[in-house]
C-alpha cells in the first residue's frame, strides 16, 4: 500500500502542500513560508477543493501568527489570506475560526483532523455499498487531493480497495477542465485500485458493454428533498444509470447539504468562461466567436439517487423525511471528541 | 446566405479540396495535382468523412487518368490511391467504379452528383421534422465537409435554415476528437445557422434548462432492427432524449443501412489509440500509464430512435418491418436519371 496523498500539512515552519497545477506529471511537495506564498498558492490554484483551501488557510494563518508579533499587521495578512479566493466560503470559514480561538495552531490542527474524521466515517459509511469486484463508474474529482482529507466518494473506493474488494473504477475525463484525467486517475493509481479512463461521452456504453455495478460522485450542494448540484455531466449520468438500473451514489458530508434550500430549483448554476471549452493546452479547437454554453454544475433530482452516503450512515429515500432528519442529528465534531 | 461549402472539387487540371486539418482557424482550399499530393491529402486526413473520401479518390483516378497514358504505370498509381487508407470502404467503392467505367471523369462527377443528390433528399424529407424556431441538438459531424454532398443530419438543419425555420443548434464538442467544436459549429456559423457549443458532459442538463425539441445525429452503420452505430456518445444522448421526452432522429442515407445484419449486437466496435484521451493539443492530461477505454462508435437500440430521416422520406417504427422494406426500394440514382 502506497503512502496516502496529503494534499496539505503542517511543516513547523512552512505550510506543506502539493502543487495540484503540475498534477498528473509531477508530484511536487512546496512550502509556503510567508503570507504573499500562501496568497498565492490559493490564487493560482495549486491549492484546489474547498475542504482542502480551508485547511492550508487554517494552517496559514497559524504560521503567520507565530510570525507577525504586531498585531494590526497580523490582521492585515490574515485578511489578505482570507480574500485569497473570494468565492471560497469554506477558506473565510476556517480563517475565522482559526482567528477567533487561543491556540491557533491548535485549532488549525484540529479543523484538519475533523475534516479527515468525517471524510473516515463517510469512507466507513460506503463499505457496506460496495460489492466485491465491483465495477465502478465515477465522475470529477472527489479524493484527498480536493479536500485534505480522506475524500468523499474516492475515499469510499479507496476504503473497499483496502478492505480487500479490489473494487475497478471507470473514470470519466470530465470535461472541460478534465479532473477525472488529472487528478482522479492519479489518485486511484496512487491508491491502487485498478482504474480506466474514458471520455464523458463513453459513460453509456461502458454501463452497458463493461457491465457497471454502481456509479458514485461527490456533491457541491444538496437541499431538502435530495436535489443534489455537482459536477456538469452528473445529471446526465444518473439518467444512464437508472436506465440501466444500476444503483447511484452521492458521497458527500453533511456540511454540503443546504438545509434551507426546498429543492434543487433554488440552486443557481453558475455558468464559466468560454475559453475552458474553445480552447484546450494552448491550443484553439472552435471557431472565433462562436456562442458556448459552459454551466459549471447541473442539478440531479433526489427520485434518481439511490443513497447519500454521509459521515452519519446511508441516507435513502423518502428524502423529504431523511434529509430533514440529518439536520438534527449532533455535530459530528463533538460526537467524534466524545 | 453564404457560398455553400465544397469540400471537394474537380479543377480541370487537380482536385480541389478544404484541408480540414487546419479547421476551425482556417478555411484553406489546396489543389492535389498529382498522385503523391492525391495519397497524402488522404492518408493525413486533411480530406475526411467517408463519402469526401469518396469522391475524391474518384476525382483523383480520373486526373491521373488524364495523366499518365501508360496503363500500367496508372494502374500502379491507381492501386496507390485506392489503398491510401485502408479501411475507406467508400474508397475503394468509388475507385473501382470509376476505374471499371468509359469516361472516368464523367463517372467521378456522377459520384458526387448522386452523393449531392441523396443528401438533398435526405435534407427534403427531414424538414417536415423541424418547427419554426427549433432548438436542435447534434453530435459529432455529418456535414458538407463530411459527405462533398449537403450533409445529412446537418443538411437537415441547413436546409431548415434557408426554409426561414431559424433552428438553432447546441453543438456536443464531441470527445476525443472534437469533430462538433472544430467542424460542425464551423460549419452551422458558415452557413449562417445559430449555433452554442457545450462539452458533452452539458447535454442533460442543455435538454432540461435549455428546452431542446429534438436531437438529429448522422450513421455509421444501422441494423435491419433499427440498432445503429454512430460516434461514441450516442447512445447515451438517446437515453437522455428519451428520459426528456424529446424526439430522437438519424439522419443517413440507404447506403448506410446493413440489411445484412440482424441486430446492433453483431456490429463490431472500434477501440482506438489511448492517446486520443491521454494527450490534447501536446499536453499529456492524464497520468502515465494509465489504462484507458476508448470505443470510437457505440450502438443506439432502434427503440430509442424516434425516425430515420433516409432519402426515400421519414422511416418509423416497426423497424423491424420497415428497415427492411427499404432495401427493396429501387435504386435512388436510378430513380434521379428518370
Amino acid at each position: 500500500m502506497t503512502e496516502p496523498l496529503e494534499s496539505v500539512s503542517w511543516a513547523g515552519d512552512a505550510v506543506e502542500y502539493i502543487d495540484q497545477r503540475l498534477l498528473p506529471s509531477e508530484l511536487r511537495r512546496e512550502r509556503a513560508h510567508d503570507v504573499d506564498s500562501i496568497v498565492t498558492a490559493i490564487a493560482t490554484l495549486a491549492v484546489r477543493g474547498a475542504p482542502c483551501i480551508g485547511v492550508f488557510g487554517a494552517y496559514g494563518i497559524a504560521l503567520l501568527r507565530s510570525q507577525i508579533a504586531d498585531d494590526a499587521a497580523f490582521h492585515e495578512a490574515a485578511q489578505r489570506v482570507r480574500s485569497a479566493r473570494p468565492t471560497a466560503v469554506n477558506l473565510m470559514w476556517a480563517v475565522d475560526r482559526v482567528l477567533s480561538s487561543d491556540d491557533m495552531l491548535q485549532e488549525a490542527q484540529a479543523i484538519q483532523r475533523e475534516q479527515s474524521a468525517v471524510d473516515d466515517a463517510i469512507a466507513q459509511s460506503g463499505l457496506e455499498l460496495i460489492p466485491k469486484n465491483a465495477r465502478i463508474l465515477t465522475h470529477c474529482n472527489t479524493g484527498p487531493l480536493a479536500t485534505a482529507g480522506g475524500g468523499t466518494a474516492l475515499g469510499v473506493i479507496i476504503r473497499a480497495q483496502r478492505a480487500g474488494k479490489h473494487p475497478h473504477v471507470f473514470v470519466d475525463e470530465t470535461r472541460p477542465l478534465l479532473q477525472g484525467s488529472r487528478l482522479t486517475a492519479f489518485e486511484l493509481q496512487h491508491a491502487g485500485v485498478g482504474v480506466t479512463l474514458q471520455v464523458d461521452g463513453a459513460a453509456a456504453i461502458a454501463m452497458a458493454a463493461k457491465k457497471i455495478d454502481l456509479v458514485i460522485v461527490g456533491a457541491d450542494r444538496i437541499a431538502r428533498n435530495g436535489d443534489t448540484a455537482n459536477k456538469i455531466g452528473t445529471y446526465g449520468l444518473a439518467i444512464l444509470a437508472a436506465h440501466h438500473k444500476i444503483p447511484f451514489y452521492v458521497a458527500a458530508p453533511r456540511s454540503t447539504f443546504d438545509f434551507t434550500l426546498a429543492h434543487g430549483a433554488d440552486i443557481p448554476i453558475e455558468e464559466r468562461r468560454p475559453d475552458e471549452v474553445l480552447a484546450f493546452g494552448g491550443a484553439v479547437v472552435a471557431p472565433e466567436g462562436i456562442d458556448v454554453y459552459n454551466p459549471a454544475f447541473d442539478v440531479t433530482p433526489g427520485r434518481l439517487i439511490t443513497a447519500f452516503v454521509t459521515e452519519y450512515g446511508v441516507i435513502r429515500p423518502p428524502y423529504a423525511e431523511t434529509v430533514p432528519a440529518l439536520e438534527l442529528r449532533p455535530n459530528f465534531s463533538v460526537l467524534m471528541r466524545a
